[in-house]
Parts: C-alpha cells; structure tokens; sequence
C-alpha cells in the first residue's frame, strides 16, 4: 500500500476540503472522509487519475461509531505509513432561526457536528499524529472555524456555541499537544466561499468570495511550519469582507 | 400567591447561586433550581424565616423535560407576577484530564450542563422576561463564565468547550433581545470562589478568593441597569489572581 | 478642608464627567480637571450649592506641566484627606479621516490625548490611592475606553490607536497594582452618550444613546467592589446597539 | 536600475528583519532601513554578492524627516519599479519597569518607536503600493506585532502601549485598504526568537525559540495571498511556549 506519508480531511464536498485534499495530495497520499461519497468521489477521482493517492471513506465524525469503523480502515490501508496531518473541515450544524424558534436538537447539533465531531476526529488522529516519524515538517492537525468562532450573532446561536466550542478544543490541544511536538492550528474562515453552491449569490465585487484553493495554500503554510515558529491561528476573508 | 414579581436562578449550592439569591430577595420572591434539594433547602428556609420568598425547585436544567415540569410548577406559583430577571448559574460539566484519557461523554458533559442547560434555561426564561410589565428595572438574564469562557487551557477541554459555547449563546441572546428590551448579561468569574468546599484550598494571600456575595452584589448591578446603559460582559477576580 | 475622603475626575464636560462627579460627590469631596473652566464650573457650582464639595482645576492631562501644577493644588486642598478614586475620562484625540490624509500631528494627538493624559494622570493619583487608608472600599483607577478600544476601523486610526494604549495602560497597571490593593477597571462604553451635543443627532429608538448617570452608577458599582472581586472590564451599550 | 518589483522591511538587524529581506530578495530588489548602517550593512552584503539586489538606507522611521529623505532615495533608485511589499518590522520602545519608575519619555518612546514608526512608514508605503501594477501578489503591508500586542502586562505599559496603538492602526489600515486591494497584515510574535542577542538565554528545550527564518516564511506566504483570501492576523510561537 501507501509509502509515503498520509493526510486525513474530513469533511469534504466540493469546495474547501476537495481543495486541501488537492493541495496535500501533492506531498501525501491522502484519505478523505464525508458522509455521501458523492461528496467525494469527484475528488478522489481526479487525484488518482492524475497521478495522486486518494481513498474516500464514507463517516460520520460526529458519530464515534463510524469514526471507529472508518479509522480501522485507515489504520489497515496505512498500516506502516506516518500520519503528516489531520485536518477537520466538518460543516454541519448550521441554522440560522429566531432563538425562541429553535428546536433543543437544532441547538445540540451545532456542537454534536463541530464540538463531538471534531473530538472524535482528534481522538483518532492525535494518536497516530504523536507515534509519526520520518516526517518533513511536524505533524499538524487543524480545524476550520468560521466568523462564528468569534462572533456569537443574533439568530447564530447554534452554530455559534458548535464553533466557539471548537476553537475552544483547538486551544486546549494546541496547548497540550503543542509541547509534544504536534502543531494544532486553527483557522478563520470569515465570508462566502466560492464554491458551486454560492456561485449565484449576489456579490457586487469581483473576487469577493474566498478561493479554497487559496484557503488549502493557508493550510498547506501552516503544515509546513517547524515546531520553532508554530501558527495558531490565522483569519482569511475577501479584500472587500466587512468586519 | 407572590404579588411581587420574581427572580430565577439556576443552580444555587452553598456559593454564587445562594448569595444571587439572597441579593435578589431584596425586591423579589425567589425561585431556585438545582437538581438536589440539599443545595438550596438551606438558603430557602434561610430567606423565608427571615421575611423573604424562596421557592425551590428540584430540576436538571440539562434535561428538558425537567426544566418542563419545573416551569411548570413556576407558572401554577407566578401566574400573575412578572419575572425580573433570571440566572443561569449551573455547575457541571467539569473535568480536569489529559485528552486522550476523555470520554466522550465526559466530553459532551461539558456541553450538556452549560450549552443544552443554559438553552433550556433561556427558552423557559425569555417568554416571560419579554412579557413581563410594571418592572422597576429591565427584564434580565444574566450567564455565570468562567475563566474557561474565554480561554481553552491544556486538560480543560470539555469544560471550556461547554463555557465557549454558553458565551456564544450568551453573545447570540445579546444581540437578539437586547433590541427586544431584555438585558443579557455574562459575567466571567476568574478565580476561586470561597465557598466551604474550597474553604481549605491553600492560598498564600488574605482575601484571594471571590466573595459569592460581591459577585451577587455585581449580577444586581447588572440588573439595575437602564436600557440605554445595558453591560455585556464584566470579568470579576480577586486582587491576587494572574492573568 | 476636606475631612472626608475625595475623588479625582479628569475629564469633565456636560456628559459623562459631570455625572460621575456627581455620584461619587454623595459620598466624597470631588476634584475635577478639565483645561476649560467652562466644562466644569456648572457642575462644580451645581454640587457645592446642593452640600457637596467639589473643586475645578483647570488642567491638561495630556501635558506633565500643567499635571504637576494641577496635583499641588490638590495636595494643599487634601493634605491629610485620601484619595478614595481617580477617574480617568479625557475626551481628545478623536479625528474621523482617511488614513492618507491624516497629519502626523492628528494621528499623534489620539495618544497624547488618550495614552500620555492616561499616564500623566496614573503617574499623579497611583501613589495617592496607594497611601491611602481608612477607606470603606479599595481605593479605585477607572479608565474610560470606547469601541475604538477594542476594534480599529477604517478612517479612525488615530483615535483607536490611543484608545487601544490607553487600553494596554489599563491592563498593566491592573496587573501590576491589584495586588497591591489598587482596583483598576477599564469601562468600554460602546454608543453615542446621550448629552446637549449629541441631543439632535438622529437616533430611531427612543432611549438608543447612553445614559451618562448609568454610567456614572456602573463606575461607583466597579469602585465599591471588595478586592476579593475586582472586575476589571465592562462594556456598556445602549440596548439597540449595532455590535 | 531595478526593474523587477521591489520590496521594503523597515527595521532590519540580525534576526527577523534580515530573514525576510532574504527572503523576499528570492522574487524582488529589496530596501532595507534601520537607522544604523551596521544593522543592515551585513544582509545588504550577503544578499548583493548572492545575485540578489539590496539596498541599506540609514532612517528612522519614528522621525518623518528621516523618512522624508529616505523615501526620497528610493524613489530615485525605483521610480520605475512597482512596490510589491512593504514591511514594518521595527524594534524600540521596549522598557521593562515598575510604572511609577517610568519617565514620560519612556512611556511616549513605546507609541514614538511603534505607533508613529508605523504611521510613517505605512503614509510613505501606501501611495507606493496603490500604484503599483503588474504584481504577481496583491501589494502587501505587514506589521509585526508581539505578545504585548495583546496582553498588557505589568512592568510592561510603554510597550504595549505601542504594540496596542500599532495594532489598532493595522486593523484600521486593513479595513480601509483591502477592499482597495492592498493586503495588509498583522503578526504576532509570541515568544524569543533566536538571534545572537538571545543565544545564551537560558531555554530547556532544544528548538524553544522563533526560528526568523521560519517567520520570514509566514510573511512571504501572507504576501502570496490573492485578493480573495487575505489573512489579517496570525500568532506565531514555539511549540513549549507557554500562552
């Protein structure tokens, strides 16, 4: 099976994770994770049949039982390869409602996608991230946040409390694991991205969504880091974003 | 029954939750929550031999359908008097572990006591804040912080995955029935509280614990309040404290 | 002379100055600096014709000179009197321009203004409040900071830079003299104050602007804290508020 | 002379403002500025004798008339030349003191060395990068920022303050210029970075402090960005350093 080393996305569709996916292909094989494989079969596609490494496995991250079975297939596709980096990309979880109007199960799932979703992904992927070796740049696990990691908006609470939860796990990890020589890293994503489903929404400007490719480049820099010089957390919007 | 209108407040031990209690019974009658009644029979009788109004009610804000059967009760008691102000004080949640030694549901733990208990909280509570008339002061809603809202140290995940996500909430509440008259509050306790429980916890300086009483004396300032002048967040500490 | 306890306010016009010299008169004789007689003899007349005490000084903070000749006055007037709190609420510095056009001079009047008037009035009160004794409450430093304390946005970098110095001012000096018993706050007040200037500017809501005897009651709330629970931070908004 | 795009690091010693003249004299002519000749005169002559183009100017940047002068030079040696990138990396202001030992002179020299350092070199950088045409990257404006950017502590005052006032002006010169396309970034630096002066501090794990190369790197990347994904902040820090 695989030689070199390995990277893990999970959550990936046809924007940022394809994108990273993309980008870590270049150096690693790569293993994606989405619950439909529809979401990723157009990307493993094209990374192995042009020349990359790709597997798609179908999980559901904020499901410990489907982390569990898919990392068991991981674990047997790399048995003897390093893990490089880890990167939870999950969306879920997001509504948009009146507080008074929102279901306790609309409210939970913000952190049932971003909060245990991203815990079972770091539970998996630590481990194998801490035993790595013969790596060219640290081990790396990063999570994406969004303008909801900051900002707890009128209506957002959900997905809101989901994301601030995360960035407070990023923290506690980074803090943690950081020490151990494993580089957790947590990114901002503040604005639209530019992908298949906001192609028609309105913007008066040009280029005034985020490019995930450009996004999957942020991530790929702070991958490359050495533990010397460690990125925490970094926020990406369009020139034009308000903030 | 009460002709006066009443206060809430969620999770009353022998601390914060008792001192909110016996502040706010200056110029309301009292309901208090926690799960067991041996937290708030003492400070019940305390207040009620001694010409106030406490009610206290066993419930698990964590649990739907408990909080139901409690606002219930609180309806059938308050049928005809405005709530003034509400406030989620609940404990819970907390664990102290290395990462890789977290369960799941330790780590949902933290979620539940603070995001699902201060959502339960807020949908039972808003409704009659919003409606309530003939108030000396805005109807208000005030969240009990924490250092843990605002920063995710090593070990501390779960528990400041749950404060995260409850400031989120907090932040989200806020912004929505700020406009709507209701003042929301989250007060951030950075310190050890000096209850009897800690009464024994080494530290070096005189008066380096929080008093629960001049934090009560802070959540009614809160409260006081006009609604052109509306605080958001404050953050309490001893003197002594790094931060 | 003064027996009793008194209290410094820099910064004293129609608004918010006069409101707190106001509030801390019922329990001090109150000092208050302002470079213009003109923004403080109202005030000052107001409170000694109604039993209290206050003196003007006509002083610029943000020059050491006229700081220094400021003090000596207040030390003949209170040599065996303590200094129970010093409010530090200086306008100046505010300039709204694009950034190309702004002079070196305008840009750095928002920190003369705001940071070295901070300093010049911490250097002079710091040891007063230090020395004191036989106070009811620790003696208090309170800062008055802005939005632009917290966010710089566009056309508004001279005034947000001295607001975020004045800032960091107020965060070191907590540090460094809570422990010392000295209760530093710093109060962000985040709308327009409601006052003769300010009085037709167009606001939908009624009671949208700041009440500035709201937030003279938040200062002599923060100033009556026990050193057991100091806050040092708190925002203050109208309930209409855009944040 | 030059006819390839040119960049400009204000502030260049031995360690971070060296490594990022290097590394930008990979893609552009670069000036360096520091106020003494034997600051620079050892990159200038590295990079000069390695195929690359530097030019050393003597300036300091808090005083506009040096800036007058040097910009003067370097408008005659690239009056054809775009300006790619321009990065404010400049030291001073740092004093480590009780406050009441502070002089004034002090306290101004942390707003002086950072806040009108960085007000003189973005009013000379800025017209410069607006005009340019034909980049590869968007025109690009990075300040470098340290752990007193965000955390007033004690001792520390005049420095944060200049590190505050500097960040304020980078989030309001980023508000203001991205939307007209100029990029303009923040870095913080959390930690030591290993240059000569820091050799011999005492630090008991092996790679425990900011490699400047490695910092050089992130500015590059952030240079990189395209106008759709901009990064605004980025914390940089060893990974056993404690935050």
């Amino acid at each position: 099976m695989a030689t070199k080393p390995f990277a893990i996305v999970a959550g990936v569709g046809p924007g940022t994770g394809a994108s990273i996916a993309r980008k870590f292909t270049q150096a690693y094989s790569v293993v994606v994770l989405a619950r439909n494989p529809s979401n990723y079969n157009s990307v493993v596609n094209e990374i192995n049949s042009s020349g990359g490494q790709a597997l798609g496995i179908s999980a559901d991250v904020s499901d410990s039982a489907s982390v569990k079975t898919a990392f068991e297939k991981i674990a047997q596709q790399h048995k003897d390869t390093p893990l490089a980096a880890a990167v939870f990309n999950s969306g879920g979880g997001f509504v948009r409602k009146p507080f008074l109007e929102l279901t306790e199960e609309e409210f939970a799932n913000g952190f049932k996608s971003q909060g245990i979703g991203a815990f079972n992904f770091a539970k998996s992927t630590l481990p194998l991230l801490q035993k790595a070796t013969g790596l060219q740049y640290p081990p790396t696990l990063i999570f994406t946040g969004a303008t909801a990691s900051v900002k707890g908006s009128a209506n957002f609470s959900a997905f809101a409390s989901g994301k601030f939860a995360l960035r407070a796990l990023a923290q506690s990890l980074a803090r943690e694991f950081g020490p151990k020589g494993v580089h957790v890293s947590h990114v901002i994503i503040d604005g639209v991205i530019d992908i298949p489903r906001t192609k028609e929404w309105a913007n008066e400007h040009p280029d005034g969504k985020l490019d995930p490719d450009a996004i999957a480049d942020a991530y790929w820099h702070l991958h490359t880091q050495p533990r010397t010089t460690f990125g925490f957390e970094l926020d990406l919007r369009p020139y034009v974003e308000k903030w």
